[in-house]
């Protein structure tokens, strides 16, 4: 007999279907109150960095770094951030606590004083191109400052190039966001040919920009992790310096909440946002600064640090990818990418179900990142795409809660299926 | 004979003239490499809130401050400050590592967004006023928001208030900065009835915004500080409760570059910064948030440690007010208000020779703040003003470089006054 429930007669779902209910109900009477809804580091990693705290001294390459100066950061902690980015000092800018902030504050800038001759404010419409599933996150910004946000499709080696390459024809798309090592939610690392087509796109709009947010630059789960190219080698062969800002942080590498956040870009860029920088601060956060450089040392110690992560987060992943293999595989109702870092994995179910899973693990006690959130606006059209967080349940929870999400998906799709 | 040198004869201050450039060039014999233009605290003062770094817990009301969430603020820090500022704890957003970014998101949030139906972009014009002499980094803020900014005069119990009145009948004209207690740069604190004034306004713009940047709300170099009425306390009476956003920061209470900030606000204002705040970031910093609530232990706690800072403090204030009394009282070419907290000693020299000042003061050695920088445009048309900030160089160097001082007003007075 076929295990594809798409083949299945109205009997044989009914049968599954009460089987699945069973099972549902003994979870439901668990009580469980579990959440897979965002990216959180487990209590067990936010141990990892426990040496931050230790670090006493107030004096960085002889500056106090306890009082007022240096704009763009203290050199050691540049550095750092430098050699993690692959890029010089002099193309870095350390931010706050976060990168969203970076981010943000970088979108408004243009929006305000423009990346180039005119502010976006000032243009009947300003489109940005948003590969999908994507970051819920970098779409609140997009819609906060009225950014109309056009879906790019992901492939296996990152978005659609045929189609941005269409749309950047048009002088009104001023943008493109990325993530473009183990993206947010699928896990794809952009090949090495689509950083190329990125790195030499000639946009109708000439201040055009690339939010680069290489949020998982160095978020392996396995030894050998994903290559992904250094695309500031490439833009200036094709005199695009200018066109893309680079985004990272220690947000999923030390304390999510009081990590340290920075930004590469062209000298020029470098200028502009050092300009309202001039305006909105007098530094950020310099002894946070001082305490990541001196816990890491350099970047060598970043990537040390990474793999007591991976040794606690790949088991996590494990669970949940051994429950979507067993309860899921050749079933004709879901598919997925097994990823090799990052932070999650992005499950797609039958069209017209992920609404419906959320709603039955919510009735189960397990909370879901809410489904349509990878979507600009919150709309996923085929209503199809879940992101699923391991980091942060412990793991017999996440067993339970991997194991409750299979049930769900399948009886949500039994019930489409069943009309 | 008088002491003035308004009323010498050319060969009286010839005279004068010889034996000040004797003193100022044994000065510049010495090589000095002085700074009075930041209001910096001194190293001293900075290891006061060394016990910051030995909070090593990580738990706060049972939330895990490393981690995600508490968009706001965490609620032992949103407790510490709302009694700072006398409001209550739903009327706090802790900030980041410091106010002056708060101060500016805001604006840029009218900017972007409005404070009331219209976004301030959209507007043909959008005017401030400014009390005169003021803080530079206000001024830079308004300036790169395009932002007109009208001189208002100091009194020695705040902004002219008729001249406001006045002005605020022009519906372009948005809001007004102050710093209410100890101002920046003379050290003024606004009378109950200038509070009381303000608090009453009725501007013609229903989307005015008053930037009540209380700085030094706990500034004291006395035992008995200025009273500063708790304007929140009087708003209500006037259905002014939107009118006013309030500012402060641990800058100058714990480390500069390390604080943490805090705006205090009407419920509809609150709403309306979190929506921003929702977009730009996940949570500020936490971990320095809880550093600040342990150490502090309560507002009292800030209070105790507030007396270190004044121990001091008061001698460098007094160092060079001794300087000004007794090299410049009586000689009709300078006059001062003598502080009772805050970081600076505002100086207003004989018109059209403060720039000299600051030529000699340089050529010698001795930085001061930017003479005009405590106008807007760094405009001070009178040519008068300069901001001497007393804290940062240790007794030694400040009795050095405040004699310097009084010898290059005295030496451009005689210059002017020579012709």
């Amino acid at each position: 007999m076929s295990e594809l429930y798409t083949e299945m007669t109205a009997g044989e779902l009914k049968e599954r279907k009460k089987l699945l209910l069973r099972r549902y109900d003994d979870f439901k009477a668990k009580g469980l109150k579990l959440d897979m809804s965002r990216g959180k580091p487990g209590a067990d990693q936010l141990e990892l960095s426990k040496g931050l705290n230790d670090v006493e001294s107030y004096i960085s390459d002889g500056i106090d770094v306890r009082n007022y100066g240096f704009l763009d950061g203290i050199p050691a902690c540049k550095k750092l951030f430098a050699d993690l980015m692959g890029v010089s000092p002099e193309n870095v800018i350390i931010g706050p606590n976060e990168s969203l902030t970076l981010m943000f504050d970088y979108i408004c800038q243009c929006f305000t004083h423009g990346a180039g001759d005119i502010p976006w404010r000032c243009l009947p419409e300003v489109k940005f191109l948003c590969p999908v599933p994507g970051y819920d996150r970098h779409f609140t910004i997009l819609e906060y400052f009225g950014i109309k946000m056009i879906n790019i499709g992901m492939t296996a080696e990152g978005p659609d190039m045929d189609s941005v390459e269409e749309y950047i024809k048009d002088p009104a798309v001023k943008g493109m966001v990325c993530v473009p090592k183990y993206s947010n939610p699928q896990g794809v690392t952009f090949s090495a040919a689509v950083v190329e087509r990125i790195a030499s796109m000639k946009p109708a709009a000439e201040d055009f920009r690339i939010i680069w947010d290489n949020a998982y630059c160095v978020h392996d789960l396995f030894d050998d992790g994903d290559e992904l190219l250094n695309i500031f080698d490439i833009l200036p062969k094709y005199g695009n310096e200018d066109m893309l800002v680079e985004f990272c942080s220690t947000s999923k590498i030390t304390f999510p909440g009081a990590g340290v956040s920075a930004l590469a870009a062209s000298k020029n860029n470098i200028a502009a946002i050092k300009k309202r920088l001039g305006a909105q601060t007098i530094s950020y956060d310099k002894m946070n600064q001082h305490r990541h450089a001196e816990f890491f040392g350099d970047v060598n110690g970043i990537r040390e640090h990474m793999k007591k992560h991976a040794a606690i987060l790949k088991p996590k992943f494990d669970i949940v990818l051994k429950h979507l293999e067993n309860e899921l595989r050749g079933k004709g109702i879901a598919s997925w990418i097994t990823p090799r870092g990052g932070y999650f994995i992005s499950l797609d179910v039958m069209d017209g179900c992920a609404k419906r899973v959320g709603e039955l693990c919510k009735e189960a006690g397990v909370v879901l990142t809410s489904v349509g959130a990878t979507y600009p606006y919150g709309i996923d059209e085929r209503d199809s795409n879940i992101r699923i967080a391991p980091t942060f349940p412990p793991s017999d929870e996440l067993e339970l809660a991997a194991e409750l999400l299979c049930i769900c998906v399948q009886l949500a799709c039994i019930e489409k299926l069943a009309g």
